[in-house]
């Protein structure tokens, strides 16, 4: 449940994403946005738990996939044509980058920016470990 | 519901939170770690939607608490003492850093690591909208 980059081993590792110009009806549709969380987080071969999704007044949807191997969030401004998704995964067996992918495809967004964050660095993690 | 750094505007703010040296025994359990997360979303002064927390086997929570300002989100790996968290707040009234200092002393973590991503920067946003 770890993987490995250069000589440092993380636990989980997460890509954030903020995708442009997504001109697009699910923007504004809880229902639609749940199915293509979901169906991103079985093109990342991600294990679904729960899903929850809300809609904001006026505009807008928040939600959530809890995932075996971590979480996919997503927030969006349809009156900016904006999304920021967050997919974040622990193991080797789920791929973050290609929900993204599926995402970036499915919304048609223009323009997107991508950061890749290392969460948990087992080294470190076990430096700091105290007795119990 | 965006906020200023420096001379551009962005919608959200996102703390992400390693915590260290967490030899708590709500790391283990999602009723205790919902519990926290939802007193760190009062914190932060944010509005709770819905939570959804689950344990893992063998160890392990993973929840979310959706909030009107956007998401918190926590994974922990208590064999680890490790705690590896997401504020992401959008808007003016509601403060990440205020629920990552209470779950640094509520779960007592003895290290951390703490970045700050900006998320959803106006200027590019609207730079990329396209017409109806």
């Amino acid at each position: 449940m770890s993987f490995y980059k250069g000589e440092e081993i993380f636990l989980g590792k997460q890509l954030l994403g903020e995708l442009y110009a997504c001109n697009h009806e699910a923007l504004n549709s809880p229902e639609a946005m749940k199915e293509i969380m979901e169906k991103a987080a079985l093109a990342a071969n991600a294990t679904i738990v729960q899903s929850v999704f809300h809609h904001f007044s006026p505009y807008g949807v928040s939600g959530v996939v809890v995932i075996q191997e971590s979480h996919f969030a997503v927030h969006t401004w349809p009156e900016h044509q904006f999304v920021s998704v967050d997919f974040y995964t622990c193991g080797e067996t789920a791929f973050p980058e290609k929900a993204m992918q599926y995402l970036i495809e499915v919304l048609s967004a223009a323009e997107y920016d991508l950061k890749e964050v290392k969460r948990g660095e087992l080294n470190k993690i076990e430096k700091f470990i105290t007795e119990e």
